[in-house]
């Protein structure tokens, strides 16, 4: 049975995404903006966010150039023996997408931010449509040039070019690495830029001077919020689009060995397809779910968590319904197994998403009792946080585990371990499958964020302030969720990147064997420096972001002491020099550890040869992958342990517990919104480099 | 050419290794103990320190005892195929060695700390002579005994019962696995002690009652002099027995391996007997070290460091020198390779030992950087540490990769890889040869540690206070080298025990194919549980000590509350009670993350087949090793920045940065003195418990 015209799906998934978005676009821009204060002030983050993102796309540009340079240099000078011609051009649009996606967050973020204060001032409710609708422009956008990309090279390719499946995956994945690098970039700039600024305005204003957040006499007040935007929300926008496109790419490239390894063309060829035409289905089922969020006019906080979830549980059961025919009819009932590595994906998403809740949400134990050791300082707080987050590794790793050895085995791995591995990749596929809606849900928070940011400075009313929170505290639930889902598809992905390395290495060098045995102690090597490379890349970040923020803390300093009239409200802080340092200082940051992740694959490749680059990428993963959900989850935790001092247990604001749980916050922010989410996108970029560069490696490495 | 006679030198060894020991025991006991409440101080430890132990070794007692039932049960139920009768005694045999190396050195430090406390009120060189004494006692009764047990088990099998070399191993291989649990249990148990009574006397002492550290009104003092001993001596010597030991027998297991793949049965054999050889030689080379350890008797802080460095660099160049005819005349000249295995193991561990030493001394600029950091407060104090102990995770591993690599290759690895394994092997022993003086200059730092407490508690002279804490600050720096040899020669014998666990697979089971390729997701799978298992075991450690901390922080306060004149001085602590209940309390929390250690390895083992448990074990020695180093650094930079900072240096004792550094401190006591060290036994025994347990899951796993 023929069903190719099944991947039309995500042309038309694309189509459908996009106009979602822009008609989402279209209700955000119709809300009112408010007050003219609030328009300045939102104009001011505006300003500011569009300054820095210019600044980093122009450093991004000339590293795109150089790469572009290389890589043509590369394919000319082989004769497209190493890599193709297509690869450059696959690289470049991979990063432009990437970046276009964080770039049109960023847009609607900043558009949406007065307005969703000021529909906060009339009606909880209109606060969460404003914002949610924002939200969803994001996710949509990013789901939508998602698959545009992939449709168009895919199509380009198979019915353009004519050519075979291997050199298509092949030129996909360097579009995949082109996505990873800018998503790196724009991640790590704007989570120093994000975290440093929130530090440094709140060392000096907050605890220096004594003035509460986001108050306008804080030179560094608009950084912040600028920040907001830059790293939250341009820098997950990045990030997300490229875990989406990887997810996808991966099971596109391990499509083409279970192919080869089934012997049958006609569900080969759909193998690759599968994971296109799932895609589409999930982009169709979140525009569907998204449409369910909605409430009554007098919302309460949980009725509005109840509505963001129904959307989300709604869409994964349209999903959980439509990919079985969708797998049938592509694969053939011999391989409708693959179906069931669908669900378990969208399971452990769903499993991995709870506990991150469970361990990061005031609702639950952990987080009350991280709260309950603020009693005896800074440092209990410290150890409970952190012990808290290594001990959240264990259910995601078990879940993670577990969905790997279910998903190779329903799609038939122990007869054919192409297929079994073809079954992982397709599962975290299905994890994503979902995001448009769970992205919609994840990018609302920043802007309620910013919109509590803008009724403090231009002096709404407390209850304003108070629905901001509300929404807010919430998206920190709903991001709780959408940081399962990007960790464990980041885990599935990775594994998957490791296997499309190996293949491409015997599509290089068919004659090449290589000892990817745990007892080669060049695999152990391997594996040991690429466990150490997330320490080392969070190390890096984390110094960053101090060395970032120290420079705010001088530039507030300096104001406070020679604006006359500031402390009193009578002159205005240089907000654009706080800016201004804080993009100079992120973009010098950035260089560094994306330097190592670009780099490290490749020296340690020349060095130690393909089975030590196997081992490094491994150990990358499981390293990184408990990294990052360590450092996400301790850092939530602290954040809401705070917030739960706030609401006035253990002391309440401004007692000493206060203080404790103020620091552990401090502690999280670099945590969970630098280096965290960075590693996820570490683990992945490390392995398309490999992937991209393996010709090269192949033909220069020591002989070991 | 027949060398076998150099086996010799391994009884040789332990003679003179016990002799000197007993000879520098003489020496501590002759100085005098110093003046009646130094002396009821000391006892008072003594008796706390006892009573603790008593304890322990009741409890693991029972878990020996049954163990030992279990492992009987097995052999005699299997006919000796699972494993032999030789097994449950062996294991007996390690925990017992292992437990009386801990004991003799708690038992010469509690007798040495009034002495030396005494000795150093006439100098400082005096008080750095007791003191060495005292730790030159530990380090040689540790290698004494190592080598005693070694060389009885391996006599016994080879020429009473002439046993097969490989059954001998696999015996030797159980006793390993009860000197690795019974040092398991004395660190986490005593470095839950030390820390829970460290942290508990510090909150409610220094910082609620404002009293200094070691005021005798603190009810808590007693207990944390009584931690020093159980925690930093008792457990660090369990410790030490049990990575000697531990690479020595995996070493002869590979030594088996590399016999077969050699084909040729003298050098075949001597292979064996190489390691067991190496280790005497090492004890004499200590012996000869420790000799030259004397300065003037006006010595300078800088001379006695001098005068440590010379004792452990003439040791191991004595070594260097020896080893070449050993391995000469042991193995022949076509596999004299071995021998620049030796030095690589003994570079890497000074290269390792130099690292941890500029990460964590305040001569360097990290914890200077660091102690800059009180500036902005504790979170930003926090921060730096953590990402200081993360970058920190470079050198050693590529140091411990390189050292990998070479060992390998010069060992023939590339011909023939069952030789370089066995080179890998021998790199571990070689690193750890000079574990008699290195372990004597590790193991006065805490003797000096006492002394001071007693000399604050008898109201002896400022002076003496100062030279104690001359000798206590000399001791962080050689325990950094120490950390490094500890750390270094653990992620070695790791790795060789993890191929020992193949051969053992392979021996058991001739016809299982082990599929160890990282492509393979049950490998991948493990590897994802190994590593994080090391997460989890530090969240379990640390999560004890803040639970036992708190317990003390109530007594402490309920003490100050209930005991009339308490503050005042007029009445006397019940330090008994803290005693008591940092006894109880540790050995709880010692069990849940005991238990982990000891079922991990085996319920992989049903679950994932032996495949996953070399993925697991894998993990497990990557995360670990990193793990180990990032917290071990964290914890003396800490440390020792706090120091700084007491030094005078950004505002000194008392000021705000002062309490900043100390909120650091307290977060790496966990770090470095309980969960850190732990991690290094947990990666052995993780496989020891494998090798020993695989004939059981091999016939009872799930067939995957």
């Amino acid at each position: 049975m023929n069903s190719n015209w099944l991947v039309m799906l995500t042309p038309v998934g694309a189509v459908f995404a996009l106009t979602f978005a822009l008609l989402m676009m279209r209700r955000v821009l119709k809300a009112p903006q408010g007050s003219e204060k609030m328009i300045s002030i939102s104009q001011k983050i505006c300003k500011g966010a569009n300054a820095y993102l210019r600044r980093q796309y122009r450093i991004v540009a000339i590293f795109f150039a150089a790469m572009f340079l290389l890589l043509l240099a590369l394919a000319l000078g082989s004769k497209g023996k190493i890599i193709t011609t297509f690869v450059p051009f696959a690289f470049i649009t991979g990063g432009f997408f990437s970046g276009l996606s964080g770039f049109v967050g960023m847009k609607i973020a900043t558009a949406a931010n007065a307005r969703t204060a000021q529909a906060a001032s009339q009606s909880l409710n209109g606060g969460l449509r404003v914002a949610f609708s924002a939200g969803s422009v994001m996710g949509f956008t990013v789901v939508g040039l998602g698959l545009l990309d992939l449709s168009v090279w895919y199509f380009l390719l198979k019915y353009g070019f004519e050519k075979p499946a291997e050199e298509i995956t092949s030129a996909m994945l360097t579009f995949g690495m082109g996505a990873s690098s800018m998503a790196l970039f724009a991640r790590v700039g704007g989570g120093i830029f994000t975290k440093a600024a929130d530090v440094g305005a709140d060392l000096v204003g907050k605890v220096e001077a004594g003035i509460p957040e986001d108050d306008p006499r804080n030179p560094a007040v608009i950084a912040d919020n600028v920040g907001d935007n830059v790293g939250d929300v341009a820098g997950m926008g990045a990030d997300l689009y490229e875990s989406y496109v990887g997810s996808v790419i991966s099971a596109m490239a391990l499509g083409v060995s279970a192919a080869h390894a089934v012997g049958d063309a006609v569900s080969g060829e759909q193998a690759v397809t599968v994971p296109l035409a799932m895609a589409g289905i999930g982009v169709i089922a979140s525009i569907l779910g998204s449409l369910l969020v909605r409430t009554k006019e007098q919302a309460s906080q949980k009725s509005l968590l109840s509505a963001l979830r129904r959307g989300t549980n709604f869409s994964a059961l349209l999903i959980a319904l439509a990919a079985f025919p969708l797998v049938w009819s592509m694969l053939g009932k011999e391989h409708v197994g693959v179906y069931f590595a669908v669900l378990s994906g969208l399971a452990a998403g769903v499993a991995v998403g709870f506990f991150t809740e469970y361990f990061t949400s005031d609702t639950y134990k952990p987080t009350q009792r991280l709260a309950g050791t603020t009693k005896t300082g800074a440092a209990t707080v410290i150890i409970g946080g952190i012990s808290l987050g290594m001990l959240s590794t264990l259910a995601p790793a078990v879940i993670i585990g577990a969905s790997v050895l279910v998903s190779f085995f329903v799609s038939g791995g122990e007869g054919n371990p192409a297929l079994g591995l073809y079954g992982v990749a397709i599962s975290a596929v299905g994890m994503l499958s979902t995001l448009g809606i769970t992205l919609a849900t994840d990018a609302y928070g920043p802007v309620a964020d910013n919109a509590g940011g803008i009724a403090e400075m231009a002096g709404l009313p407390k209850e304003v302030r108070e629905r901001t929170d509300a929404l807010d505290s919430l998206g920190n639930t709903t991001a709780a969720t959408g940081k399962g889902f990007a960790i464990g598809s980041a885990a599935l992905t990775a594994l998957a990147l490791i296997v499309a390395y190996t293949d491409r290495v015997k599509e290089l060098a068919p004659d090449v064997v290589l000892d990817l045995r745990l007892t080669n102690p060049v695999v152990l090597i391997g594996l040991l420096l690429g466990a150490m490379l997330p320490f080392l890349f969070a190390a890096l970040t984390m110094k960053a972001v101090g060395r970032a923020a120290q420079s705010i803390v001088n530039e507030v300093r300096r104001q406070f002491r020679e604006i006359t009239g500031l402390m009193e409200g009578r002159a205005e802080a240089d907000y654009a020099a706080c800016v201004d340092l804080c993009a100079r200082a992120s973009l010098r940051e950035m260089l560094l550890p994306s330097a190592v992740a670009l780099l490290a694959p490749v020296a340690s490749g020349f060095l130690l040869g393909p089975s030590g680059v196997v081992g490094l990428l491994a150990g990358a993963l499981v390293s990184g992958f408990l990294l990052a959900v360590m450092m996400a989850n301790a850092g939530g935790a602290w954040d809401n342990a705070k917030k739960y001092v706030e609401a006035g247990n253990h002391g309440g604001k401004g007692s000493e517990n206060h203080k404790a749980a103020v620091a552990g916050d401090t502690v999280g922010d670099p945590f969970k919104d630098t280096s965290g989410p960075s590693i996820n996108i570490l683990i992945k970029l490390l392995s398309m480099v490999s992937i991209v560069f393996a010709g090269v490696v192949l033909a220069l490495h020591l002989p070991l």
